[in-house]
């Protein structure tokens, strides 16, 4: 197997169906990872908006098995493996490099508050040796809203420069495009740099960043796919508006359950509403207007196929 | 087996110790354990100064197992079985039920954050229909500085209406003695309130609370147990003080190291001051220091014995 090749581009935290019983549904998965393949995404499992934080590390490795079975191909694949247990970290991990996978999105442990840069950097050496593979490739995931504990510029670029060939990545999702400049000003050889939002996407490609991996990723793939491509055209500002557009109809706090309830609207499948504990389901009223939104701007998602036994 | 009785009175949120590779060592474990259950104090593993979420579901279900094997009564334990993911929870927690433990104190999910309190009352009655048995015992978790996901005093009432049996109590780390005060006026019959901090025991204990549920009872459980039996007599206020004092000499952020290195400096046992990352040990400076101010308060731990191999 040759070493993965880095990422670029835009990849979508793929969103996770539930079955009744709340258990994650790897037929629906499978659908919706080929249909995101299909419009140029790649396939950041497990993330934020996956609820994957939700999922143990059991059921995410089954997840990534059944997948690969299915015929996903795993070079496309940054799956999500910080844990806040540093075993649980190494146990997930360990799996998406034998398995074959591009690379992991890899937050830092996220339970205690206010630690150092020293003990986060320890922990992710931690990680990286236990593996122990060349195949290794990470991609940090700073995304201080949630997670609460952040990744300094002064901690990535110490990491790159202790695992040059292992950490060479970063996820933002600081909203802070001041942070995003720094790291993109880092000496790092070809460092990637993926804004944490399409709504950065023009301005990150234009200053060298590597693309996006978006929550939106998930409805409107081909548009973000198109922008990373034509970044360089006169039509650019134009389809960043577009995109802008589109994200605006769905907000926050309720973006994992909005692009549920899209996805279970196009497919005509509520099943894809279901989500796990402790989200909620978006109320019909909000759903509604949601889907009202998204129409007028006649936005839709063309080949979507449903997953279903 | 009877069902569990409701606990009072002082537990530690037990120290994990961990071996050179960072492994946690059940044999200090239990001498750590034994030390504390014949000073008074019951035992709150796996909590936040547990290093409990840098422990993987799996080493905690083991670390349980063996306790037990070595003869620590279950029914003294209240392990922490709260995880970001729904099904570890239930895992953690079932396990723990089944090992006759008196207790779990549960943190919500605490991942996501700014979800409703809907959400987590779904989360929590999810967990205690799965489990679906009457020896089932759940002390909330409020710790809303670490967890960043807080049980509102909403929430706790509607969880106790609905679950009566099963949710019995509170740990309060918020810090804010108005939360405990409304916490203590819920009307629901023998709710167990425990401040999270010594510093608050006598005043808790002179409002109708249970007891506290503090990282110092660590190192100094014999007094702290001795405050929640002579409440009433004159002296208290003294003993108060006296507690206020040895945690004074502890200061957070450094609490989990700092418990940990003066348990390393009594037993003279070094590995004791091992951590897992994220943390960090303390630096020898600060040990010195902390170290010095304990011994100028004359402060000892007695009958403190090794567990080494």
């Amino acid at each position: 197997m040759p070493a993965p090749e880095r990422f670029s581009g835009v990849l979508a935290p793929v969103i996770t169906p539930f079955l009744e019983d709340l258990a994650p549904d790897p037929v629906r998965l499978t659908a919706h990872c080929r249909w995101l393949s299909s419009h140029g995404a790649g396939l950041a499992l497990f993330g934020t908006n996956s609820e994957g934080n939700s999922l143990s590390v059991g059921e995410k490795m089954e997840l990534l098995d059944r997948l690969i079975e299915a015929g996903i191909e795993p070079a496309r694949m940054m799956p999500g493996t910080g844990c806040s247990a540093l075993t649980d970290s190494v146990e997930l991990t360990r799996h998406a490099v034998t398995s074959g996978c591009g690379g992991v999105l890899m937050l830092p442990p996220f339970y205690y508050k206010g630690v150092s840069d020293e003990g986060l950097f320890r922990s992710y050496s931690e990680v990286i040796e236990r593996i122990g593979s060349r195949d290794l490739r990470i991609y940090l995931y700073h995304i201080p809203p949630v997670s609460q504990v952040g990744i300094s510029v002064e901690l990535v670029a110490r990491l790159v420069k202790a695992w040059p060939e292992t950490v060479v990545g970063i996820k933002d999702s600081s909203g802070d495009w001041d942070n995003t400049s720094r790291l993109l000003a880092l000496s790092a050889d070809d460092f990637r740099v993926f804004s944490g939002s399409e709504s950065f996407l023009l301005r990150n490609l234009r200053a060298g960043g590597a693309g996006c991996i978006s929550a939106t990723a998930n409805i409107n793939p081909a548009a973000i796919s198109r922008l990373c491509e034509e970044w360089r055209s006169p039509e650019a500002d134009a389809l960043q508006q577009d995109l802008d557009e589109v994200r605006d109809c769905l907000q926050m706090p309720s973006m994992i359950p909005g692009l549920k309830a899209v996805v279970a609207h196009f497919l005509d499948d509520p099943a894809w509403e279901t989500v796990r504990p402790p989200l909620t389901a978006l109320e019909p009223a909000k759903k509604s207007a949601l889907i009202a939104k998204l129409s007028q701007r006649g936005f839709t998602m063309p080949g979507l196929a449903p997953g279903g036994e």
